[in-house]
């Protein structure tokens, strides 16, 4: 294995503390934890996020005015424990509650309910949105029913703005629900991450394989197949998108997102492909983004998602101005 | 090679058209050409910049209010061509002149000069800043003197502040060389880039081999050894870079840069343990910067860059605000 690191032991510790003296003017770490807060709060419900690390810049990196209030790190893949999380939500509560935004893996869903519960006896409301957006599988190694993968970075960013809007607890939750249903994800690996605890890749392709589907811990996706020209992938996970909405929105959105060991270039050529088969379905693309956003440490590979935006609020919510390290 | 392309050939052409139509509201596209142009031109002088393509996001993702005008891609590790530079000071020019900021290498340095000449043809004034700041080693495979890393990110962010708030030409030209000579960079590789044409990695490392110093195309550095800690990998390019200044400044900016492959874990570990390095020295950090900037298609690695940030004013460029992709 190979990596920039020091003792694995101390990845998140040094991760974190790095991450925090790169951006003092943005955000703060709470000391002897495992959070990082913006460091300006208003008066509105405080939206906190978190899970597993080795998917920077989530969620860190969606910390500031218009996204999250607080990001919690687990170990690396891992959820973060109830008592961390706790922390991260009487820091980031005005008052006014939490919405706390999770990706639907077990582990994470029990420890955020647990927190939650721990929270109450602070007297802090909360209310929990799932995001379970990525269509490649039903049920997983860490899930019951679909994983929560890159489609979580537009939850922050939909939520975050109505937050700050000044959106009630009630009115948060409502919106997130609904949200989450216009957003659908699905990734494909060309190379498997490589947890550093384990010192090898997690899965195995061959030198001219890649697997359609594959979750961000390393899931097993849904087919392998050898490697196709950029546009078939494309088609691939295109057509199983849309054919996955009841309706085919006629105005969408699109994010390309690479996860952690793809060149920007490939990112970008894949993205063309995308483009050229919506047009083909005469599909309007209202809003674009492309990089990584929800990695999986040194995994390469894409995820594509595509969000109904035939809701113009959306989009307005989408491109709102924030300041956050990575959004 | 796995990769997520099309033809080798047709890599350029559709990376530039996935970025251009990523980014409608910021940059464009000059039809039939390699340039990306931002859409909205001011009365300043005009920054233009380029170099070969597999960098991304240098330099297109750079073009925007607050720093370039325009960008040209060439083929994949190699110069833009002359008439292809041309365009983008057609292009970016507003009558005030255009500064071109060339990476030193021998392609690129004729390339741009022979632009330069045939744009006086068009009227159109124009200078050089020529970037060297990868202090690894001294003449290198395509390169006569010191070589253009990701120190380039830094003078397109200060000059094009300058620019901005009404520099002259001339003025802009003294500055670029006053500021290049602020700013060093040394690179580590821990797995080379795979250039599509090519199909395999541009050099062979031992499963727990690094090199230091190597170039962003896959350059010979100066010295191989077994992978280190993090923190013994950031001693040697924090220690060669500071014994590099005549006089060690007192305030420093840090860049750390991920060369593609390179997970943002890694990255702000490895900045953690350059700022402790720092703090030893009693150099206060003002200025801080952690992500892929310059890239080497594929390539494993990270490069520190430090900026002498002793002159206030530095520092307030590289901290304005900028509308660009990736700034």
């Amino acid at each position: 294995m190979k990596k920039i690191i020091n003792q694995t032991d101390d990845i998140i510790e040094e991760m974190l503390r790095g991450l925090s003296a790169s951006y003092p003017g943005l955000v703060h770490r709470i000391e002897d934890s495992r959070v990082i807060a913006k460091n300006e709060n208003k008066k509105q419900v405080a939206l906190v996020s978190g899970g597993g690390s080795g998917h920077e810049p989530s969620h860190a990196g969606f910390v500031g005015d218009g996204m999250l209030s607080a990001a919690v790190a687990g170990d690396v893949f891992t959820s973060p424990t109830p008592d961390q999380i706790q922390i991260a939500m009487q820091e980031a509560d005005q008052g006014e509650g939490v919405l706390l935004i999770v990706k639907n893996y077990t582990g994470d869903n029990l420890n955020f309910e647990m927190a939650q519960e721990m929270a109450e006896m602070d007297d802090i409301q909360s209310k929990i949105v799932v995001v379970d957006d990525d269509i490649a599988v039903e049920d997983s190694e860490f899930t019951a029913g679909k994983r929560g993968v890159a489609g979580t970075v537009l939850v922050h960013k939909i939520l975050g703005n109505a937050a700050r809007s000044g959106a009630s607890l009630d009115e948060l939750k409502q919106l997130g629900d609904d949200v989450v249903k216009k957003i659908k994800t699905i990734g494909l690996a060309l190379h498997a991450a490589t947890v550093p605890e384990v010192g090898k890749p997690g899965f195995e392709l061959a030198e001219d394989e890649i697997e359609y589907g594959v979750g961000i811990h390393g899931e097993a996706g849904y087919r392998r197949e050898k490697l196709q020209p950029s546009k078939d992938l494309a088609k691939e996970l295109v057509s199983k998108i849309l054919s996955d909405y009841d309706k085919q929105p006629q105005k969408m959105g699109v994010l390309v997102n690479g996860m952690g060991g793809t060149p920007l270039m490939e990112q970008f050529i894949f993205m063309n492909d995308v483009l050229n088969l919506l047009k083909e379905q005469n599909i309007e693309v209202t809003f674009h983004k492309v990089g990584n956003y929800m990695t999986s440490l040194d995994m390469k590979g894409v995820s594509l998602t595509l969000i109904d935006l035939e809701d113009e609020t959306i989009k307005e919510a989408l491109e709102s101005e924030v300041t956050t390290i990575s959004w």
